[in-house]
């Protein structure tokens, strides 16, 4: 548990168990105590109706919505935990459509014997998450399950966001010419997750990359408009299976050069040890913007003025040939094609 | 596995693999076939952007929002299964926030080695449900976890409405003489599952009672209006301790008459069997109406003409004794406090 971070800002309240149990999940008075004295105590906001069957939002709209559950494995890992992760992940998803997040809900499945402790953890943490991105969680649900019938804490998040103005994201924008950018440097966040599972020690710690990134995000689509034709985050799968599945929607080539890709020497290097390529592992703070090419610097220089973008670079670009392929110049000037990943590199790593 | 319905209007695809496997979760290759498939194909329609992160919706607020994480064992049951049950579910609760259910999310948690013939029904139930109850599925994820890390299938559906014109639905609005309403008979969802885990067999088949309820609520809001103060649907827990929370939440009391309490005689006698109070027992397909007391015969006859409400009854009343208390006075004639259910009758009833 070296990897958890203590709540001194929000101790945990005196409560009458130090697990959970499954009268917790029952719908009687543990889970109102559970609810009453923790969840809603915790996250309590204007719109947060604790005690109705969900939230009512005033909206005007058209608003983006995505769901997203969460059952990375440990819950507690370098640089994060899965509750800030499921906040952030959402709150990403909910940016990559061009939108701006503002209400989540929030459900959880706990397995039976989760400390309290843990659980409390995980909250503060989807608190603070939520607080410095500015969204409200709004609506929720507990359950439990038995000792063995899940693992720990799953957790998911759905949000609802109103479209930026000048936000007109769709594959169908994406053409050849357009260059594709890299937020930040890649692969953090799997390397993190990998080095903890197989007990392994770096140099010094390499930390997951979860963040929100709606704000890099909003300040590109209010500059560049619609010279910003797409967005994804490469979670699972990484950059090469995401790259793929546009390449595949948009009909047409991705072309890359490996030597513009950001990547933390750290991280490089214990892809190499573990021999993974970085391309397929997982990202949680880091989103692939396709943009005109006219504006591609621009927006590249920009995104750097963020220090949660400090390394983005153009990457490649899309092209006319080998339509709905992903072709890699690599590092000492070959050329090979990319696929999408086969089978499964890392699993549960979000 | 007696309990499953084949899916004749919807066969399986031809697929290259018969269960879910950890690489199904990866983001790669085996996601995309999944989801390409089998769930975009058999859930198509026009805003389930199947290959970005969230859906587009044209909507103008104010809206519900509402989640539940779904975790019933077993998943197939009488009369029903974990996927309708999750979409009706969340309708459920957006009906009771006095919203016209519109859209939904779709969250799977997968356990590695869930045959992909029962993931199928589980699909076309879905399907189904949502059709008939003229919602749209328009975003979803699918994640696996490790065999003996989850337990089949866990969903989460989250749902959008807007709110109905003529709806003023808040715990603010209970008042001393108001009447209570339950819409059909109860506990049948309860014994329906109880009877499947303990392999008993009784006379007829006791089926769940999982049913969309937004077409009698939109109903009685519509002819009623104002006079429909408060709509809860007594799931866990049963209506006993969603009326306990209503009375702490209102601070007036509660007061039952059993004998008007609609229970169907083939239930009666499992619960006496079972040695279960129904009041206890949970609900999918009932909601329980807090109405004004000159509107509550016609609000209950009214719903009478639904056959989801077949036996809608007014069981009780909102007084200004006891404030906080349910009290119920029994077919004999005594009197007795209902407390909230204390620890866990039936656990992973949704």
């Amino acid at each position: 548990m070296g990897n958890r971070k203590m709540s001194l800002s929000c101790p945990m309240p005196k409560l009458d168990f130090d697990t959970i149990t499954m009268a917790h999940g029952g719908g009687g008075t543990l889970t109102n105590q559970l609810l009453e004295q923790g969840v809603f105590k915790l996250l309590k906001n204007d719109l947060l109706d604790s005690h109705h069957d969900g939230a009512v939002l005033p909206i005007s709209g058209p608003i983006a919505f995505t769901t997203d559950s969460f059952v990375i494995s440990p819950i507690f890992f370098p640089g994060g935990n899965i509750g800030e992760l499921a906040v952030n992940g959402t709150i990403n998803d909910l940016a990559m459509c061009g939108s701006k997040p503002l209400h989540l809900s929030l459900a959880f499945i706990l397995e039976e014997g989760l400390p309290m402790t843990e659980f409390w953890d995980i909250l503060v943490s989807i608190k603070e998450a939520s607080e410095k991105a500015g969204v409200q969680i709004v609506t929720g649900d507990t359950k439990v399950v038995e000792h063995g019938k899940g693992d720990k804490v799953f957790i998911n998040t759905t949000g609802i966001g109103t479209m930026l103005p000048k936000a007109d994201i769709r594959i169908q924008r994406v053409q050849p010419g357009d260059a594709i950018i890299a937020s930040n440097c890649i692969a953090a966040h799997g390397i993190s997750i990998m080095s903890v599972r197989e007990g392994l020690e770096f140099e010094s710690d390499i930390l997951s990359d979860t963040r929100p990134l709606h704000c890099p995000v909003a300040n590109i689509i209010e500059k560049f408009g619609p010279d910003i034709h797409l967005l994804k985050d490469p979670t699972r799968g990484g950059v090469a299976s995401v790259l793929n599945e546009i390449a595949r929607d948009a009909r047409h080539g991705i072309y890359l050069d490996e030597k513009l890709i950001p990547i933390d020497d750290q991280v490089k290097g214990a892809c190499e040890i573990l021999g993974l390529d970085p391309l397929y592992v997982a990202n949680e703070g880091v989103f692939l913007a396709i943009v005109a090419a006219n504006a591609a610097d621009d927006v590249a220089a920009t995104l750097r003025e963020d220090p949660a973008c400090a390394h983005a670079a153009v990457i490649g670009r899309v092209v006319e040939d080998h339509p709905t392929q992903v072709v890699i110049r690599s590092g000492i000037g070959g050329k090979r094609i990319v696929n999408m990943l086969v089978g499964q590199q890392l699993p549960r790593i979000c």
